[in-house]
């Protein structure tokens, strides 16, 4: 007799993230374009280390960052957080904007998804995503028994106004817009197209969302925004909008996917004080706080520039990656009609197929891919209902230049012999 | 207008922990008795700065554990773990027993309960606990909407066999038994009385629970089990039952609270395979693996055989502050017919008060004390639906011993003085 689980124990199943590392690990022979590890090489053992030592200097304060922490995190960590946010969302000394008591943080920013999505939606609830968004994204919906309604992309990859209006209209006329809660934005050097979201876009999005679902909530994932390759991407975040604005907005972000990803830090700022506070009240019963040590080696390597160092250094090494990759691909997939663009930060490349190339597991693409010895991130799953099957998700993070550029030429390979 | 929330969302309140933090916060002259932290002067500063350079050593190493790691935990860890876990339990070599396979590691222990309830239990749903329990995962029940059913427990803490069989006929009167879910055991030096269950009293419960309950499962709760005094308490885990029993068994522990609480790094042990992909796949929605740096260093630590010489540094140090608390208590509390019994591991002691006399925050005791400048975690939040308001519970885990020595004192004058 198994286990009688709840709603959610039950609709629990096989991950796509599961088949892709199982791929991983059953074929070592691959190249994996797929795997959303960092690079490897520039993983800042030098900057940890000196985190770690000047803590060992401090032997009260080592001590104090082995003991338990608060729920809501450390409190000159919130600071260093918010400072960078309001920097980085050009927000005056004078002006109200994200404070350190508007911070959370969090076990990753995978958590800040989490908990958000856990305290606004009951199963079977409605979330708005981007067509494509990020795959996890989508199955942690799935987890949580929610339904994705995928927002319509113009041919930019801006949120397409008139046609968000027209879905709001279609949820309405059909009796589902009061299960709609939230919409998600991965707004900088996305996963897994690596853009970014005008303000002029973020403006009429939030106008529309104003206007026709009031309340609303819009959760905004800028894990990727510290990756850009030449100058920050100009628009402030979703916390910008007018005061006035009837929406809530949790905006998250990591300290650690462009530092260390084996420290696991992310953030949460959020400007709606009782949304904040249930959300760490749930924090509280899922782990009462993230780790305090890693907290305080990156409040140390924050304070001592290794975080900006470390920065500069990683969008030195992905633009390069970018490129090694694109030079590999670019002749022969343009020749055979596939399109992206050229992304200006983060850690993916987004190919669109040409008519009639399916992309999915079980296509011949990815059936030659095998065989050539490359896998990458099918389409498919950056869709909220499997709506397209011709993306191509590359990512250029872990592998070395070398395999890299095998990597892509083996790809394209494989596209050729289609 | 706020978020509109969800069912969980919208039951989330100010936590009896916030509160208890909030007076440590707002009167810094009160001796705590009630906090959880661990005692700060031990924690292992050498340990983690010897595992930290050992891993400088080995800058591959390094590196690996900076990147993510698996959503499971890392494969050596877990092997530490089933391999401590199978000598504790007195598991033979050609045994059958607990296998890295099984076991999860986690963002602390506090995050396999989470997982376990919400992998079981939808709102509504019922919960076996012992009387009084850990608070803590009270309050994570109401978090999740589901309801407490209190264990009878008889005059030596046993949980009383025939006093459940009747519980059980209830619930099932009543229709009830279908909501039941799951039993809560605190199982070794519980969190809050000191008491461990005896071998043969956990097959009784597990042969009534079996009987009446088939298919419910065991959530055990382990996390002081490292902390004897003297030596370890005899008893093997509910893993030990026999294979046909037809209940399920999850066996949470940690790592971290018997060494550096601010690494949290907790673990599970599940022998049922479905339901631990179901975790796994919750887990993996939740954060998608537990912080690869603290893990690592707690291989080490396990593996250089530091964790082990800090569990003995421990044991003397809490059996010390133990001491030295009773010794301020025990003379004047016995006198006003105060009964207590004397703890063999963890870091807590509970009293009962004479008849007539509360402990709640609001009581008399409580005022005192605050007057008197110390104080303690009232019974009334340790019983499932705060049945009793006699109890409190007293940590000797976090003062120093001359502080401890005042705290007692000071409770003693508060008691004295009703």
């Amino acid at each position: 007799m198994p286990p009688r689980y709840s709603q959610l124990g039950s609709i629990q199943g096989p991950s796509d993230i599961a088949r892709l590392m199982a791929l991983a690990l059953e074929r070592p022979d691959l190249l994996s374009l797929a795997a959303g590890f960092t690079d490897s090489e520039t993983l800042p053992v030098d900057a940890v280390s000196a985190a770690a030592r000047a803590l060992e200097a401090d032997p009260k304060a080592y001590r104090e960052a082995l003991q338990y922490g608060s729920n809501r995190g450390r409190p000159l960590l919130r600071r260093a957080i918010a400072e960078r946010l309001r920097r980085q969302d050009g927000v005056d000394d004078d002006e109200e904007g994200p404070s350190e008591d508007q911070l959370l943080v969090l076990n990753g920013s995978q958590q800040a998804l989490y908990l958000a999505l856990q305290s606004l939606c009951d199963p079977g609830d409605l979330v708005l995503v981007e067509a494509p968004t990020y795959f996890v994204f989508l199955e942690t919906l799935r987890g949580l028994g929610l339904r994705a309604v995928t927002m319509p992309v113009d041919a930019c990859g801006s949120i397409d106004p008139e046609g968000l209006e027209a879905l709001l209209d279609d949820l309405e006329g059909r009796g589902e817009k009061t299960r709609l809660k939230a919409a998600y934005f991965v707004s900088y050097y996305a996963n897994p197209t690596g853009r970014s979201i005008p303000w002029d876009n973020k403006t009429a999005v939030a106008a529309i969302l104003s206007r026709k679902a009031p309340g609303l909530a819009i959760i905004e994932d800028a894990a990727y925004r510290d990756l850009n390759y030449e100058k920050p991407w100009p628009a402030p975040s979703f916390l910008r909008l007018p005061e006035d604005a009837p929406l809530h907005v949790l905006y998250t972000g990591t300290l650690t996917k462009p530092f260390a990803t084996g420290l696991k830090v992310g953030y949460a700022a959020c400007s709606d004080e009782d949304w904040r506070g249930r959300l760490l009240s749930m924090k509280g019963q899922h782990d009462f706080g993230t780790a305090h040590f890693a907290q305080a080696l990156l409040e140390l390597a924050v304070g001592q520039g290794a975080f900006a160092r470390q920065l500069e250094l990683l969008r030195r090494t992905y633009r390069s990656k970018r490129d090694v990759l694109l030079a590999a691909i670019e002749k022969p997939l343009a020749a055979l009609g596939w399109q992206w663009e050229v992304p200006e930060g983060g850690l993916y490349l987004w190919l669109t197929a040409p008519e009639g190339v399916s992309t999915g597991f079980e296509s011949a693409l990815g059936k030659r891919c095998l065989e050539e010895g490359v896998f990458y991130v099918p389409g498919l799953l950056c869709y909220g209902n499997r709506e397209r099957d011709d993306g191509v998700r590359l990512s250029y993070a872990s592998l070395d230049e070398a395999a890299l550029a095998e990597a892509g030429r083996r790809f394209a390979r494989a596209a050729e012999s289609l």
